[in-house]
């Protein structure tokens, strides 16, 4: 029986290759910045976010939420591509670009469905400000905002899943964890939750691990499949 | 300027007086126990409430969240009333009364309007289940839980108040506490938020502390006050 469905977000529940590149091109072409190529930009910086986060992982660096993380990866690419015009209250505004993400179209209908019936929380990565200003702004309805930061853990670590469920007062199993990457889903199914599966044409996976328990192709689709 | 409003929760947004004791009665009446005053039950379970919290507070006893505190509670009244013929399951039901708590009329529309405007979130000393089973039965609006469970730390500490503003990415000042309790609106005063009180008849303040910044009548009132 579920109970809750916890979702992944950049790249799940929002376009993040489209909206950073977007918000970084026109906060910099606003001050007259127009020869970077933003979307290589864009994914230069993401490459950095899992190193990142395995110096947290690792034990080898104290807990230090993602805002933080993404500003000095921020300041590492600024420096490699020689953009040394912002100032650092303007490097505080473009790091909050991982705030304003878009939603894919059938996210938000298909949130509010799935909230009908279930308990909807986002399990990111992502810090709670940088969760909740995104909610704000896309209207992303999340009854209760669980993840790293609550848990202290990033994913793919399992207290990152399990501190989740426990904090829902319910078991794994009457949990599913949504997500648009397989690595996501097969460490959630490792810790004994169900799992979903949505295609996100831009992400990397675009078929289901074996493991996974249903497999949609967006949002509303997941509603359906799952009883709403 | 004014981001984000903290709610403290029983007594603040819902009526625990009325909603425990009568579920408790129904619970009990239809399984044949009906010489209790339940009423009087749930003030001696309330009273229980901070002396076990200040084990947790004082170091004593590690973080342990409040659903289980209530269940102690209720294991030592349910013997102090000679009622033993509740089996585990029942009386995890009965703990769950906490869950169930109806709001006060006002509650979810001067929510609603506050949340067009400003991050509302419950900074209680429930812990993340109870308040995600009350707000989903109740209809409350949370942007997102904060507290005492993601804050490991029982109000009126100062982690409690802290912890959440910078779960929100914001500094103390931008965020006001919104109680029916003058102690916890002088605590969080302490930590450097804004504070703003709101009477409420079964609670045992009448009128605002000095130090306090707004003082409403209900939600609704709160909400003319702040601008929505």
């Amino acid at each position: 029986m579920i109970r809750a469905c916890l979702f992944d977000v950049f790249g799940t529940v929002v376009d993040w290759h489209t909206s950073v590149s977007r918000d970084l091109a026109e906060f910099a072409g606003a001050r007259g910045v127009t020869d970077v190529d933003w979307v290589e930009f864009a994914e230069e910086w993401r490459k950095l976010y899992n190193p990142a986060m395995e110096e947290v992982r690792s034990g080898r660096r104290e807990w230090t939420v993602l805002d933080v993380l993404h500003r000095e990866g921020l300041v590492t690419l600024l420096d490699r591509y020689g953009l040394d015009r912002f100032d650092e209250g303007e490097i505080d505004v473009m790091n909050r670009a991982w705030h304003r993400l878009d939603p894919w179209p059938d996210a938000v209908p298909g949130l509010v469905r799935l909230k009908a019936r279930y308990v909807v929380a986002p399990c990111s990565n992502g810090n709670v400000a940088l969760i909740v200003n995104m909610a704000k702004r896309a209207g992303l309805p999340w009854d209760v905002v669980l993840g790293a930061e609550p848990a202290r853990a990033y994913k793919p670590e399992p207290e990152a899943y399990l501190a989740s469920c426990r904090m829902l007062g319910l078991a794994p199993g009457e949990v599913v964890m949504v997500a648009a990457h397989n690595g996501d889903l097969v460490a959630a199914h490792g810790c004994g939750l169900q799992t979903a599966f949505v295609a996100r044409p831009t992400e990397r996976d675009l078929v289901a691990d074996p493991v996974v328990d249903f497999s949609a192709g967006d949002f509303e689709d997941l509603a359906t499949k799952l009883g709403c």
